[in-house]
């Protein structure tokens, strides 16, 4: 009766219909590699690319196939909703660059910003390829804001950026191109943006936290580049970082080496002999901006008094893609990658041993029920191939709970359940299984 | 007693919070405009930049702002949806294009493909910038793809395409940059490949019924161009359109005028003197690409009798702008927008006339139970706008329901209650107006 009824649900639902076809690993047309590729040195890309995560388009580009694509949408989710908490508003701006707009502020040119990609419009004239997005944010808020009323606002965008680095060897840690999420934050006056950016220091924490990578990432005071004097990096512990910084681990704040003076510690209350040097990786960074970029692009609004005065401006990035590669790097171990349950692409991995009858129907049973609950879960359902082999592949896709059923388990009492970090599962009915999983947050019809 | 439990629910969810403090047309920094812009000649932009939907950066290339975002990223989910549901596997390529690839296709040299952005590599080399992406999908497909058990595959993504197109006049209908779906089908042969063809016929119509164009759009016989003789198109009346076709009402049907002879009429089984010649657009169009591509970049597979065979593929597309710009084009009227309920970046849009303090808290909380509900509103809470002017930006903003909160509303029992496309509203409860809206199916809060 339950089957017949389940069947029935399948039906009136198409697209639960249509996800419990797709979610099987005899359908995803990617399969994990035994061998890393022989030009990927970064343990991020040899995990991703031996499970199917991404695939390399050429040096520091890589393409997200459909389990590298549910990860990065599930942190593309959480930063959304940070971004939303704060306050920002989300918006989608274009990648070809107005070459005008950035002459304002006088970063076209090569000898300023080095990292550019140019490229040619065929009835003339030179565009940018977007690498940041301070400009083009300001640009279209002069058109909108003139009075203190119209401020304060918070604009963000997810989009593809594109830099022509010459360094493109940590997989996806450094790209030429990378999927970025960049707020900007526009403020009557530098006590109005102090507000806003101690909240996103919150937000960032929150996202790290989220991700499951907290326990690593330092609040680090760093360089202000050529807006301001400091600003704050987010540096995750890790051998493949590309920075240096001074953990304090009591006050749970770091330095970068490019900014470890005296006057630094002094202000920070921190004791040079109790830092600790680390490797470590830049996951998010906040930046006052001041008014320079508004001045220079004419963006200024009329305060109370009737005074014209510049906006106050800040600015804050994510790049999704290195935030995914920082969680393979510190997360995963011999055995392959090991993902929070948070950004994991399911949250089981339904693995059918052997090909009895009774094991498939089971098994069948159990992967239908909970995709009807809601729960995203991917089934090994592939012949002729072995016990061994599915345990390695569910080892090195780095799903957070394994569940087998085999003849075996089913005559030990259900299901043998173990957490990808455990070294021994135990057994549960089926039943207990279906109540103790959660249906996903994240609504599977939208992007499986 | 109901205000107090409402502020309680606010404050346990703090994302329908941020939301209701920021669905308000007050915190919208886009403000509409009375005049069109001077470059613009096109329907659509003039109506969408004065919306403030999005912003012109250069010709043909538009930012999404964050009105225009939502009801792009509500074409998004339907597209999404339909691809799902036929099978479909979303994940996310590079706009950075290898060189040797498109060489091996012979479409990277500009007297193949005029339309080509390229720019350079710092350290050497030449890269592409993602026109289309068929070579792409293939090269990744060949090192998955061997065995006959592998195929059909369906892949499919959502990217941001770059065209060097000399004429861009046609604001969001034919940009130099425009988001676009595109799914790659990979059969084992024809018979299989047109299996697919159809069920994905049936998915764009499902496409164009839901966002609200189907009365206008016709399945049209088309050139094939390089790659079949024949291809489909879904063609959409518009005397904004560049294409003419030949429409036969009643078979539902029309033929591009590029394929009009007499072969293709009597295949199809028009009248050359029924049909009817008309501008359109092209909206979707569904490519058979047979098997050149896939024996150029050497995609085969191994069928059952062990021997080797050419994959057989087709390429689906639908730019999203695009769609979004038909829609103004042929629904729209002389005051403005008119949305589908589908795509409308909010479902109802609530105008707080005057500044009286019942009506204020009347709006409030009107506001906030539709917000609770999960139903999708903007309010309108202006302060020193006159009636005429909310009257006349709702008229140009175009949602599709227009709830109007005032003194005279009050005295006459609730809220006066018109369809943008009614000339004239009626009253109806507060208690009546939240029984009648249903939430939206979209969580608000994952994009607001």
């Amino acid at each position: 009766m339950g089957n017949i009824l389940a069947e029935r649900t399948v039906l009136r639902n198409p697209f639960l219909s249509a996800m419990i076809k797709a979610m099987r690993q005899s359908r995803l047309f990617t399969k994990t590699k035994k061998e890393a590729p022989a030009d990927e040195i970064s343990r991020n890309a040899e995990l991703l690319i031996r499970g199917g995560y991404i695939h390399k388009e050429m040096a520091g580009v890589y393409s997200y196939l459909p389990l590298g694509f549910r990860v990065l949408k599930k942190i593309e989710n959480i930063i959304r909703k940070e971004m939303n908490l704060v306050g920002g508003v989300e918006m989608k701006t274009a990648i070809l660059q107005n070459k005008e707009i950035w002459e304002t502020t006088n970063r076209w040119d090569d000898k300023e910003v080095d990292i550019w990609f140019k490229t040619k419009l065929k009835n003339g004239g030179e565009v940018g390829l977007s690498w940041s997005n301070e400009e083009d944010f300001a640009n279209i808020l002069k058109q909108y804001v003139s009075s203190y009323k119209d401020l304060p606002l918070y604009l963000y965008d997810f989009k593809d950026i594109l830099r022509n680095e010459t360094r493109s060897k940590s997989g996806i840690l450094r790209g030429r191109e990378f999927y970025w999420k960049a707020l900007y934050s526009f403020a009557r006056d530098e006590a109005e943006h102090h507000d806003f950016y101690e909240k996103m220091k919150v937000a960032y924490q929150n996202i790290f936290k989220r991700v499951g990578i907290s326990h690593l990432t330092y609040l680090t005071f760093a360089s202000g580049g050529a807006f301001s004097k400091y600003s704050h990096e987010f540096q995750t512990i890790t051998s493949a970082g590309e920075d240096t910084i001074y953990v304090g681990e009591d006050k749970a704040l770091a330095v970068n080496k490019e900014v470890m003076e005296d006057e630094v510690l002094i202000s920070l209350g921190l004791e040079k002999n109790k830092l600790v040097e680390m490797r470590a990786i830049e996951v998010g960074n906040i930046f006052t901006l001041g008014t320079s970029k508004s001045e220079a692009l004419n963006l200024s609004y009329t305060d109370k008094n009737g005074d014209k005065k510049p906006v106050f401006m800040g600015s804050y990035g994510i790049g999704l893609g290195r935030l995914m590669g920082t969680v393979v790097e510190v997360l995963s171990d011999d055995k392959g990658i090991v993902w929070p349950e948070s950004i994991a692409p399911f949250a089981v991995h339904l693995l059918r041993l052997g090909e009895d009858k009774v094991v498939g129907q089971t098994a069948e049973d159990v992967y239908r029920k909970l995709s009807e609950r809601g729960v995203e879960v991917m089934l090994d359902d592939r012949d002729n191939v072995s016990a061994g082999e599915k345990f390695a592949d569910a080892d090195l896709l780095g799903i957070p709970l394994r569940a087998v059923i085999s003849e075996r388990s089913i005559k030990d009492g259900g299901v043998e359940l173990k957490k990808r970090t455990e070294d021994k599962g135990k057994i549960v009915s089926s039943e207990e299984l279906l109540k103790m999983l959660k249906p996903s947050v994240i609504r599977p019809d939208a992007y499986f």
